[in-house]
């Protein structure tokens, strides 16, 4: 029987997908689990459910940007966001995806999201990944090369379009099965669910969300996501 | 010296509302704290800050009650949200302004929120709100010929226009002197923030706010929030 995996969605966009990417290694080893890290373009998942992003809302940026702080002194690390933000994130993430960095994707992320996240680097910039990467003792030149490769590309889009076809609406979102979780909040779920002890009553939630919708906003009706 | 005083701000569309309103009080009682609950049209604050709610999001709607029936398990209490959702809940948030309700108004939201959360009630429906403030032992029907006041509609206005003006773009959300914190997650950092451990660093926060945004989306340029 091959070994259960958990397929990782993120961006580095998301100061979530840092948080909950510090934690899901050993999360995954305790349970003896695949981890597939998965790059997706979390604009292009904004853009398909015609939802804003957090950094969109400028009060909402405020309010996470002192979250993330606090969770961060919490936590024993530094926080430190991105000397731009929102940025392009296409290099760093095209650098991220397995045909990229092989053996070593799970390190590049590690390093790509500690440097963006805890130590304030531009991720946009390829001389700061050049850099990163060459910390690793990775082949930045050939890496940053690949990633202007038609197929390199194409790559990163399929990732983006196949989350979307599983569901995936933001990030970080974990799928276990075919068990979608979404946010760094849900990582205690994600455990017990690991364990076979997920509180979880299916058949009931179902019945849930099959009651039927009262009313719902013009905006929400003229942007035609309504028919669910 | 009067008391301080936390502002909570909510609607019964939020399940993440219900789920602090049921520990909030606990913290403010402990802290010596003053609570004023404010009754806000959710919509509204999206349609102000151009947002999505998760109910409009389909997958996300499916997420949001997965997560809320894990977590109503995890903590000892019923998660059985209201017959349609999303619904109108003007009349339910006129009833719970303290003009209506007087020195009732907490036992009122809390009848409400649990009607609506924990056993499946339709909060559009003025019966089942009649039924609610009946057990309670109020007057019901002096209450809902009182939501019909364009006084009182007028007054769920400003609340909901001056949540706006104090940045707030989400329920729950809480203000403790000038501070703003968002969502049930956020209950540990505002008892830090209570008791005087707030790990914050505000002036290093507001210099990491003033960084400059690199790339934004063409659809959030298009709708003309990008202007932080």
């Amino acid at each position: 029987m091959s070994p259960r995996s958990l397929n990782f969605y993120f961006d580095y966009i998301s100061p979530y997908a840092y948080f909950s990417w510090r934690k899901i290694h050993t999360l995954c080893e305790r349970y003896d689990i695949v981890l597939n890290a998965h790059p997706v373009v979390f604009g292009k998942l904004l853009d398909h459910w015609g939802q804003l992003g957090p950094a969109e809302v400028p009060p909402k940026k405020t309010a996470l940007y002192k979250y993330c702080d606090r969770y961060a002194k919490l936590h024993g690390f530094e926080f430190n966001p991105p000397a731009c933000h929102p940025y392009n994130p296409l290099p760093a993430l095209r650098l991220s995806l397995q045909k990229v960095s092989g053996a070593e994707q799970h390190a590049v992320i590690s390093a790509i999201f500690e440097a963006g996240w805890s130590k304030g680097a531009d991720l946009s910039c390829r001389d700061t990944l050049a850099g990163i990467l060459d910390n690793l003792g990775l082949d930045s030149v050939a890496m940053l090369a690949a990633i202007e490769r038609a197929d390199i590309k194409a790559l990163l889009q399929e990732e983006t379009s196949q989350a979307i076809s599983c569901d995936v609406f933001g990030v970080p979102a974990f799928i276990i099965d075919d068990e979608l979780f979404w946010g760094n909040d849900q990582l205690e779920h994600i455990e017990l669910y690991l364990q076979g002890n997920d509180p979880l009553d299916p058949e009931r939630v179902e019945a849930m969300l099959a009651r039927h919708r009262g009313i719902d906003r013009k905006t929400f009706l003229k942007r035609g996501t309504g028919t669910d």
